[in-house]
Protein backbone atom coordinates (compact mmCIF):
# COMPACT_ATOMS: atom_id res chain seq x y z
CA UNK A 1 0.00 0.00 0.00
CA UNK A 2 1.78 3.20 -1.35
CA UNK A 3 2.07 5.75 1.70
CA UNK A 4 2.74 9.22 0.56
CA UNK A 5 3.96 12.72 3.09
CA UNK A 6 2.32 15.37 2.35
CA UNK A 7 3.50 18.86 3.19
CA UNK A 8 0.56 21.41 3.06
CA UNK A 9 -0.20 25.04 3.71
CA UNK A 10 -3.96 26.48 4.82
CA UNK A 11 -5.49 29.67 5.39
CA UNK A 12 -7.20 28.29 8.50
CA UNK A 13 -10.08 31.32 8.43
CA UNK A 14 -12.67 29.45 7.42
CA UNK A 15 -12.19 26.03 8.74
CA UNK A 16 -12.78 24.35 11.87
CA UNK A 17 -9.50 23.30 12.44
CA UNK A 18 -7.93 20.31 10.60
CA UNK A 19 -9.18 17.83 12.36
CA UNK A 20 -11.98 15.87 10.36
CA UNK A 21 -15.66 15.59 12.55
CA UNK A 22 -18.90 13.82 12.15
CA UNK A 23 -21.22 16.60 11.81
CA UNK A 24 -19.21 18.76 8.91
CA UNK A 25 -16.80 18.90 6.63
CA UNK A 26 -15.54 22.20 7.55
CA UNK A 27 -12.36 20.49 8.25
CA UNK A 28 -8.86 20.87 6.66
CA UNK A 29 -8.49 17.21 6.66
CA UNK A 30 -12.40 16.45 5.65
CA UNK A 31 -11.45 18.89 2.37
CA UNK A 32 -8.10 16.59 1.85
CA UNK A 33 -10.01 13.50 2.74
CA UNK A 34 -12.65 14.22 0.17
CA UNK A 35 -10.35 15.00 -2.60
CA UNK A 36 -8.51 12.07 -1.98
CA UNK A 37 -11.38 10.21 -2.13
CA UNK A 38 -12.16 11.16 -5.95
CA UNK A 39 -8.69 10.84 -7.08
CA UNK A 40 -7.39 7.25 -5.30
CA UNK A 41 -10.35 5.91 -4.33
CA UNK A 42 -12.46 5.51 -0.76
CA UNK A 43 -10.17 3.70 1.16
CA UNK A 44 -7.54 6.59 0.72
CA UNK A 45 -6.78 7.29 4.49
CA UNK A 46 -5.32 10.78 5.61
CA UNK A 47 -3.30 11.45 9.08
CA UNK A 48 -1.65 15.05 10.37
CA UNK A 49 1.00 15.83 12.26
CA UNK A 50 -1.00 18.11 14.44
CA UNK A 51 -4.32 19.30 15.06
CA UNK A 52 -4.30 22.73 14.59
CA UNK A 53 -7.37 24.73 15.76
CA UNK A 54 -10.37 26.92 14.15
CA UNK A 55 -8.76 29.74 12.61
CA UNK A 56 -5.00 28.23 13.08
CA UNK A 57 -2.85 28.68 9.95
CA UNK A 58 -0.41 25.99 8.54
CA UNK A 59 2.71 27.03 6.21
CA UNK A 60 3.86 23.54 6.29
CA UNK A 61 1.91 21.52 8.32
CA UNK A 62 2.82 17.16 7.23
CA UNK A 63 -0.03 14.82 6.66
CA UNK A 64 0.81 11.17 5.44
CA UNK A 65 -1.63 9.66 2.78
CA UNK A 66 -2.57 5.86 2.08
CA UNK A 67 -4.67 4.62 -0.54
CA UNK A 68 -4.69 1.15 -2.46
CA UNK A 69 -4.05 2.77 -5.99
CA UNK A 70 -0.10 3.55 -7.52
CA UNK A 71 0.00 7.24 -8.50
CA UNK A 72 3.11 9.18 -9.27
CA UNK A 73 4.02 11.55 -6.67
CA UNK A 74 3.50 14.77 -9.21
CA UNK A 75 -0.08 13.34 -10.44
CA UNK A 76 -1.00 13.26 -6.53
CA UNK A 77 0.02 16.79 -5.70
CA UNK A 78 -1.94 18.23 -9.14
CA UNK A 79 -4.82 15.75 -8.63
CA UNK A 80 -4.74 16.63 -4.72
CA UNK A 81 -4.92 20.44 -5.73
CA UNK A 82 -7.43 20.32 -8.78
CA UNK A 83 -9.89 19.28 -6.36
CA UNK A 84 -9.25 21.35 -3.38
CA UNK A 85 -10.33 24.83 -2.37
CA UNK A 86 -8.05 28.05 -3.02
CA UNK A 87 -7.06 28.07 1.09
CA UNK A 88 -5.16 24.79 1.04
CA UNK A 89 -2.24 23.98 -0.80
CA UNK A 90 -0.51 21.15 -1.11
CA UNK A 91 3.07 22.15 -1.64
CA UNK A 92 4.90 19.16 -1.54
CA UNK A 93 4.56 15.08 -2.36
CA UNK A 94 6.77 12.50 -1.53
CA UNK A 95 7.13 9.09 -1.47
CA UNK A 96 7.54 7.51 2.40
CA UNK A 97 8.19 4.24 3.67
CA UNK A 98 5.02 2.79 5.03
CA UNK A 99 5.59 2.70 8.70
CA UNK A 100 6.11 6.73 8.34
CA UNK A 101 3.04 8.05 10.53
CA UNK A 102 3.23 11.94 10.44
CA UNK A 103 2.05 12.28 13.91
CA UNK A 104 4.47 9.90 15.35
CA UNK A 105 7.55 9.61 13.39
CA UNK A 106 7.64 13.49 14.06
CA UNK A 107 10.52 14.80 16.07
CA UNK A 108 9.40 18.63 16.97
CA UNK A 109 7.37 21.33 16.27
CA UNK A 110 7.85 24.95 15.40
CA UNK A 111 4.76 26.95 15.80
CA UNK A 112 4.85 30.91 14.59
CA UNK A 113 2.57 33.28 16.65
CA UNK A 114 2.35 37.05 14.92
CA UNK A 115 1.60 39.77 17.02
CA UNK A 116 0.92 43.35 15.10
CA UNK A 117 1.69 46.73 16.34
CA UNK A 118 -0.30 47.89 13.75
CA UNK A 119 -3.63 48.59 11.98
CA UNK A 120 -3.27 46.48 8.47
CA UNK A 121 -5.70 46.24 5.67
CA UNK A 122 -3.98 42.47 4.76
CA UNK A 123 -3.49 41.08 7.30
CA UNK A 124 -6.51 40.67 10.19
CA UNK A 125 -6.73 37.19 9.27
CA UNK A 126 -3.25 36.46 10.61
CA UNK A 127 -2.14 38.40 13.20
CA UNK A 128 -3.19 39.41 16.37
CA UNK A 129 -3.43 43.28 16.22
CA UNK A 130 -2.27 44.64 20.16
CA UNK A 131 -2.99 48.46 20.80
CA UNK A 132 -0.98 48.40 23.55
CA UNK A 133 2.48 49.71 23.66
CA UNK A 134 4.76 46.54 24.53
CA UNK A 135 7.84 46.45 25.79
CA UNK A 136 9.97 43.65 23.36
CA UNK A 137 13.05 43.45 25.63
CA UNK A 138 11.13 42.14 28.64
CA UNK A 139 9.26 39.81 26.02
CA UNK A 140 12.29 38.43 24.71
CA UNK A 141 13.88 37.61 28.62
CA UNK A 142 10.57 36.04 29.08
CA UNK A 143 10.23 33.68 26.06
CA UNK A 144 13.90 32.04 27.32
CA UNK A 145 11.93 31.05 30.50
CA UNK A 146 9.86 28.57 28.47
CA UNK A 147 12.89 27.00 27.20
CA UNK A 148 13.65 23.76 28.26
CA UNK A 149 11.38 20.92 30.66
CA UNK A 150 8.71 22.13 32.69
CA UNK A 151 4.85 21.66 33.77
CA UNK A 152 2.73 23.79 31.56
CA UNK A 153 0.18 22.88 32.88
CA UNK A 154 -1.51 26.75 33.70
CA UNK A 155 -1.18 26.67 30.08
CA UNK A 156 -2.94 23.98 28.92
CA UNK A 157 -6.38 23.42 27.78
CA UNK A 158 -7.74 20.29 29.72
CA UNK A 159 -4.97 18.74 31.36
CA UNK A 160 -6.76 16.02 32.86
CA UNK A 161 -7.27 14.79 29.15
CA UNK A 162 -3.02 14.64 28.68
CA UNK A 163 -1.20 11.54 29.05
CA UNK A 164 1.45 14.02 30.38
CA UNK A 165 1.62 17.93 30.97
CA UNK A 166 5.86 17.67 31.05
CA UNK A 167 6.86 19.49 27.50
CA UNK A 168 10.48 19.97 26.93
CA UNK A 169 10.62 23.15 24.63
CA UNK A 170 14.00 23.05 22.71
CA UNK A 171 13.82 26.72 21.08
CA UNK A 172 11.44 29.75 22.17
CA UNK A 173 12.16 33.48 20.48
CA UNK A 174 10.80 36.49 19.72
CA UNK A 175 11.69 38.48 16.84
CA UNK A 176 10.99 42.17 15.08
CA UNK A 177 9.87 41.85 11.78
CA UNK A 178 8.68 45.26 10.96
CA UNK A 179 5.69 46.21 12.56
CA UNK A 180 5.30 43.07 14.01
CA UNK A 181 6.53 40.47 17.11
CA UNK A 182 7.06 37.11 15.93
CA UNK A 183 7.08 34.71 18.69
CA UNK A 184 8.13 31.06 17.34
CA UNK A 185 8.63 27.79 19.52
CA UNK A 186 10.26 24.61 19.14
CA UNK A 187 8.97 21.54 20.87
CA UNK A 188 8.81 17.67 20.42
CA UNK A 189 5.13 18.12 21.09
CA UNK A 190 2.46 20.81 22.76
CA UNK A 191 -0.30 20.63 25.12
CA UNK A 192 -4.38 22.25 23.90
CA UNK A 193 -3.99 25.93 23.24
CA UNK A 194 -0.33 26.15 24.83
CA UNK A 195 0.77 28.17 22.17
CA UNK A 196 -1.91 30.72 22.13
CA UNK A 197 -2.03 30.81 25.97
CA UNK A 198 2.02 31.31 25.84
CA UNK A 199 1.32 34.06 23.24
CA UNK A 200 -1.52 35.60 25.69
CA UNK A 201 0.79 35.29 28.59
CA UNK A 202 4.27 37.58 26.59
CA UNK A 203 1.66 40.00 25.41
CA UNK A 204 0.96 40.67 29.15
CA UNK A 205 4.67 40.90 30.07
CA UNK A 206 4.99 43.74 27.19
CA UNK A 207 2.33 45.10 28.43
CA UNK A 208 4.08 45.32 32.16
CA UNK A 209 1.14 43.81 33.82
CA UNK A 210 3.27 40.49 34.52
CA UNK A 211 7.12 40.20 35.01
CA UNK A 212 9.62 37.57 34.75
CA UNK A 213 8.49 36.52 38.40
CA UNK A 214 5.39 35.93 37.84
CA UNK A 215 6.21 33.64 34.51
CA UNK A 216 8.44 31.59 36.77
CA UNK A 217 5.47 31.29 39.52
CA UNK A 218 3.24 30.28 36.26
CA UNK A 219 5.71 27.24 35.23
CA UNK A 220 5.89 25.91 39.09
CA UNK A 221 2.62 26.32 40.17
CA UNK A 222 -0.58 25.74 38.35
CA UNK A 223 -2.65 28.55 37.43
CA UNK A 224 -6.02 29.56 35.71
CA UNK A 225 -4.81 32.90 34.68
CA UNK A 226 -3.25 31.96 31.42
CA UNK A 227 -6.46 30.53 30.19
CA UNK A 228 -7.71 34.49 30.30
CA UNK A 229 -5.00 35.51 28.26
CA UNK A 230 -5.50 32.71 25.34
CA UNK A 231 -4.33 34.70 21.99
CA UNK A 232 -6.33 34.45 19.26
CA UNK A 233 -5.95 31.92 16.82
CA UNK A 234 -5.59 33.93 13.42
CA UNK A 235 -1.88 34.91 14.33
CA UNK A 236 -0.83 31.22 14.56
CA UNK A 237 0.63 29.18 12.54
CA UNK A 238 1.97 25.75 11.94
CA UNK A 239 5.59 26.64 10.45
CA UNK A 240 7.45 23.15 10.66
CA UNK A 241 7.31 19.87 11.23
CA UNK A 242 10.94 18.17 11.52
CA UNK A 243 11.26 14.19 11.12
CA UNK B 1 -11.22 75.05 5.87
CA UNK B 2 -8.71 71.81 6.86
CA UNK B 3 -6.91 69.93 4.53
CA UNK B 4 -5.44 66.37 5.10
CA UNK B 5 -3.26 64.13 2.83
CA UNK B 6 -4.57 60.55 3.81
CA UNK B 7 -2.08 57.55 2.56
CA UNK B 8 -4.26 54.36 2.42
CA UNK B 9 -3.78 50.51 2.04
CA UNK B 10 -6.91 47.68 1.06
CA UNK B 11 -7.73 44.98 -0.09
CA UNK B 12 -9.86 45.61 -3.26
CA UNK B 13 -11.20 42.13 -3.38
CA UNK B 14 -14.56 43.24 -1.83
CA UNK B 15 -14.53 46.10 -3.51
CA UNK B 16 -16.05 47.70 -7.11
CA UNK B 17 -13.12 49.65 -7.31
CA UNK B 18 -11.97 53.56 -5.74
CA UNK B 19 -14.46 55.61 -7.08
CA UNK B 20 -17.66 55.87 -5.08
CA UNK B 21 -20.73 55.33 -7.50
CA UNK B 22 -24.65 55.99 -7.33
CA UNK B 23 -26.20 52.70 -6.85
CA UNK B 24 -23.69 51.08 -4.28
CA UNK B 25 -21.82 51.51 -1.19
CA UNK B 26 -19.55 48.85 -2.16
CA UNK B 27 -16.00 51.29 -3.13
CA UNK B 28 -13.42 51.85 -1.45
CA UNK B 29 -13.71 56.12 -1.72
CA UNK B 30 -17.97 55.17 -0.85
CA UNK B 31 -16.81 53.65 2.55
CA UNK B 32 -14.30 56.05 3.34
CA UNK B 33 -16.70 58.87 2.46
CA UNK B 34 -18.92 57.20 5.05
CA UNK B 35 -16.29 57.18 7.77
CA UNK B 36 -15.24 60.65 7.20
CA UNK B 37 -19.03 62.18 7.31
CA UNK B 38 -19.71 60.15 10.62
CA UNK B 39 -16.33 61.62 11.48
CA UNK B 40 -16.68 65.02 10.43
CA UNK B 41 -19.92 65.80 9.00
CA UNK B 42 -22.27 66.23 6.15
CA UNK B 43 -19.67 68.70 4.46
CA UNK B 44 -16.54 66.20 4.24
CA UNK B 45 -15.00 65.06 1.20
CA UNK B 46 -12.50 62.80 -0.37
CA UNK B 47 -10.43 62.69 -3.78
CA UNK B 48 -8.13 59.91 -4.41
CA UNK B 49 -4.82 60.11 -6.39
CA UNK B 50 -5.84 57.18 -8.64
CA UNK B 51 -8.90 55.22 -9.56
CA UNK B 52 -8.30 51.66 -9.06
CA UNK B 53 -10.66 48.86 -10.67
CA UNK B 54 -13.06 46.68 -8.68
CA UNK B 55 -10.36 43.81 -7.16
CA UNK B 56 -7.60 45.92 -6.89
CA UNK B 57 -5.83 47.11 -3.96
CA UNK B 58 -3.47 49.78 -3.27
CA UNK B 59 -0.56 49.81 -0.32
CA UNK B 60 -0.12 53.55 -0.47
CA UNK B 61 -3.23 55.17 -2.41
CA UNK B 62 -3.15 58.97 -1.66
CA UNK B 63 -5.92 60.66 -1.24
CA UNK B 64 -7.08 64.42 0.30
CA UNK B 65 -9.96 64.78 2.74
CA UNK B 66 -11.53 68.72 3.34
CA UNK B 67 -14.06 69.38 5.97
CA UNK B 68 -14.94 72.13 7.78
CA UNK B 69 -14.56 70.42 11.86
CA UNK B 70 -11.25 71.00 12.88
CA UNK B 71 -9.22 68.00 14.12
CA UNK B 72 -5.81 66.99 15.05
CA UNK B 73 -4.45 64.41 12.58
CA UNK B 74 -4.21 61.56 14.90
CA UNK B 75 -7.73 62.21 16.02
CA UNK B 76 -8.38 61.85 11.68
CA UNK B 77 -6.32 58.73 11.58
CA UNK B 78 -8.48 56.71 14.94
CA UNK B 79 -11.71 58.35 13.48
CA UNK B 80 -11.54 57.01 10.20
CA UNK B 81 -10.22 53.51 11.19
CA UNK B 82 -12.93 53.13 13.72
CA UNK B 83 -15.13 53.71 11.14
CA UNK B 84 -13.78 51.55 8.71
CA UNK B 85 -14.07 48.16 7.33
CA UNK B 86 -10.68 45.80 8.17
CA UNK B 87 -10.12 45.72 4.39
CA UNK B 88 -9.16 49.82 4.75
CA UNK B 89 -6.77 51.14 6.82
CA UNK B 90 -5.58 54.76 7.02
CA UNK B 91 -1.88 54.25 7.47
CA UNK B 92 -1.07 57.99 7.51
CA UNK B 93 -2.58 61.32 7.80
CA UNK B 94 -0.68 64.68 7.29
CA UNK B 95 -1.81 68.16 7.21
CA UNK B 96 -1.72 69.42 3.73
CA UNK B 97 -1.63 73.31 1.66
CA UNK B 98 -5.27 74.17 0.36
CA UNK B 99 -4.08 73.57 -2.93
CA UNK B 100 -3.30 69.93 -2.58
CA UNK B 101 -4.94 67.84 -4.57
CA UNK B 102 -3.87 64.35 -4.57
CA UNK B 103 -4.74 63.68 -8.29
CA UNK B 104 -3.52 67.18 -9.98
CA UNK B 105 -0.68 67.41 -7.33
CA UNK B 106 0.75 64.03 -8.15
CA UNK B 107 3.86 63.51 -10.65
CA UNK B 108 4.03 60.09 -10.26
CA UNK B 109 2.28 56.49 -9.82
CA UNK B 110 4.05 53.89 -9.45
CA UNK B 111 2.23 50.11 -10.36
CA UNK B 112 2.71 46.56 -8.71
CA UNK B 113 1.30 43.38 -10.61
CA UNK B 114 2.41 40.09 -9.07
CA UNK B 115 2.58 36.90 -11.14
CA UNK B 116 3.05 33.78 -9.06
CA UNK B 117 4.51 30.44 -10.71
CA UNK B 118 2.79 28.45 -8.01
CA UNK B 119 -0.61 27.71 -6.39
CA UNK B 120 -0.28 29.01 -3.00
CA UNK B 121 -3.22 29.07 -0.19
CA UNK B 122 -2.66 32.67 0.91
CA UNK B 123 -2.49 34.85 -2.01
CA UNK B 124 -4.96 33.70 -4.33
CA UNK B 125 -6.47 36.89 -4.29
CA UNK B 126 -3.52 39.36 -4.42
CA UNK B 127 -1.77 37.57 -7.55
CA UNK B 128 -2.35 36.00 -11.06
CA UNK B 129 -1.55 32.63 -10.94
CA UNK B 130 0.05 31.96 -14.25
CA UNK B 131 0.77 27.79 -14.69
CA UNK B 132 3.11 28.25 -18.24
CA UNK B 133 6.65 28.19 -17.82
CA UNK B 134 7.59 32.08 -17.92
CA UNK B 135 11.50 32.86 -19.77
CA UNK B 136 12.23 35.69 -17.25
CA UNK B 137 14.78 37.06 -19.18
CA UNK B 138 12.30 37.67 -22.34
CA UNK B 139 10.17 39.55 -20.30
CA UNK B 140 12.82 41.32 -18.69
CA UNK B 141 14.12 42.63 -21.82
CA UNK B 142 10.16 42.94 -22.92
CA UNK B 143 9.59 45.14 -20.16
CA UNK B 144 12.29 47.65 -20.96
CA UNK B 145 10.79 48.38 -24.36
CA UNK B 146 7.59 50.19 -22.19
CA UNK B 147 10.07 53.17 -21.00
CA UNK B 148 9.71 55.67 -22.84
CA UNK B 149 7.15 58.42 -24.17
CA UNK B 150 4.88 55.96 -26.82
CA UNK B 151 1.32 56.20 -27.39
CA UNK B 152 -0.30 52.97 -25.53
CA UNK B 153 -3.66 53.27 -27.05
CA UNK B 154 -3.32 49.16 -27.87
CA UNK B 155 -2.96 48.47 -24.18
CA UNK B 156 -5.83 51.12 -23.00
CA UNK B 157 -9.55 50.29 -22.75
CA UNK B 158 -11.83 53.25 -24.46
CA UNK B 159 -8.96 55.04 -25.99
CA UNK B 160 -11.55 58.06 -27.59
CA UNK B 161 -12.48 58.58 -23.70
CA UNK B 162 -8.85 59.63 -22.86
CA UNK B 163 -7.25 62.89 -23.47
CA UNK B 164 -4.03 61.44 -24.65
CA UNK B 165 -3.29 58.34 -25.27
CA UNK B 166 0.31 59.36 -24.90
CA UNK B 167 2.37 58.33 -21.63
CA UNK B 168 5.86 58.93 -20.60
CA UNK B 169 7.15 55.61 -18.89
CA UNK B 170 9.72 56.27 -16.56
CA UNK B 171 10.87 53.03 -15.49
CA UNK B 172 9.00 49.92 -15.65
CA UNK B 173 10.99 46.82 -14.63
CA UNK B 174 10.76 42.87 -13.85
CA UNK B 175 11.66 41.36 -10.71
CA UNK B 176 12.26 37.56 -9.25
CA UNK B 177 11.19 37.46 -5.46
CA UNK B 178 10.75 33.97 -4.53
CA UNK B 179 8.25 32.13 -6.90
CA UNK B 180 6.58 35.13 -8.02
CA UNK B 181 7.83 37.65 -11.31
CA UNK B 182 6.82 41.36 -9.61
CA UNK B 183 6.14 43.72 -12.76
CA UNK B 184 6.82 47.54 -11.76
CA UNK B 185 5.99 50.51 -13.42
CA UNK B 186 6.28 54.30 -12.97
CA UNK B 187 4.91 56.96 -14.71
CA UNK B 188 2.95 60.55 -14.43
CA UNK B 189 -0.43 58.90 -15.76
CA UNK B 190 -1.80 55.69 -16.36
CA UNK B 191 -4.80 54.82 -19.01
CA UNK B 192 -7.52 52.62 -17.93
CA UNK B 193 -6.04 48.69 -17.58
CA UNK B 194 -2.78 49.87 -19.33
CA UNK B 195 -1.03 48.01 -16.19
CA UNK B 196 -3.34 44.92 -16.44
CA UNK B 197 -2.82 44.80 -20.27
CA UNK B 198 1.26 45.32 -20.22
CA UNK B 199 1.00 42.74 -17.57
CA UNK B 200 -0.80 40.37 -19.83
CA UNK B 201 1.72 41.08 -22.80
CA UNK B 202 4.76 40.45 -20.68
CA UNK B 203 3.19 36.78 -19.96
CA UNK B 204 2.75 36.32 -23.35
CA UNK B 205 6.28 37.41 -23.85
CA UNK B 206 7.14 34.72 -21.32
CA UNK B 207 5.17 32.20 -22.49
CA UNK B 208 7.16 32.52 -25.84
CA UNK B 209 3.80 33.42 -27.87
CA UNK B 210 5.05 36.88 -28.43
CA UNK B 211 8.52 38.29 -28.80
CA UNK B 212 10.08 42.01 -28.72
CA UNK B 213 9.50 42.97 -32.38
CA UNK B 214 5.57 42.03 -31.75
CA UNK B 215 6.08 44.18 -29.15
CA UNK B 216 6.99 46.65 -30.73
CA UNK B 217 5.00 46.58 -33.16
CA UNK B 218 2.17 47.17 -30.48
CA UNK B 219 3.66 50.35 -29.35
CA UNK B 220 3.95 51.64 -33.38
CA UNK B 221 0.40 50.54 -34.39
CA UNK B 222 -2.82 50.97 -32.90
CA UNK B 223 -4.12 46.67 -32.08
CA UNK B 224 -6.98 45.62 -30.15
CA UNK B 225 -5.41 41.95 -29.39
CA UNK B 226 -3.72 43.02 -25.90
CA UNK B 227 -7.79 43.80 -24.59
CA UNK B 228 -7.55 39.82 -25.33
CA UNK B 229 -4.14 39.36 -22.50
CA UNK B 230 -5.68 41.45 -20.10
CA UNK B 231 -4.71 40.58 -16.43
CA UNK B 232 -6.49 39.95 -13.69
CA UNK B 233 -7.25 42.89 -11.30
CA UNK B 234 -6.22 40.12 -8.00
CA UNK B 235 -2.53 41.07 -8.67
CA UNK B 236 -2.41 44.43 -8.72
CA UNK B 237 -1.55 46.81 -6.70
CA UNK B 238 -1.26 50.72 -6.41
CA UNK B 239 2.35 51.11 -4.78
CA UNK B 240 3.02 54.85 -4.51
CA UNK B 241 2.16 58.12 -5.49
CA UNK B 242 5.09 60.85 -5.95
CA UNK B 243 4.60 64.52 -5.16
Amino acid sequence: MPTWKLTLEYDGTRYRGWQSQKNTDRTVQGMLLRAAHELLGADATISGAGRTDAGVHALAQVAHLKAQKTMLESEVGWGLNERLPADINVVLVEKAPPRFHARHSAKSRTYLYRISRRRTAFDKPFVWWVKDRLDFAAMRRAAKLFEGRHDFSSFCENPEGQESTLVVVEKCDVAEVGQEIHFRITASHFLWKMVRRLAGTLVEVGRGTLDAAGVEKLLREKSPTPAKWTAPPSGLFLEKVKY
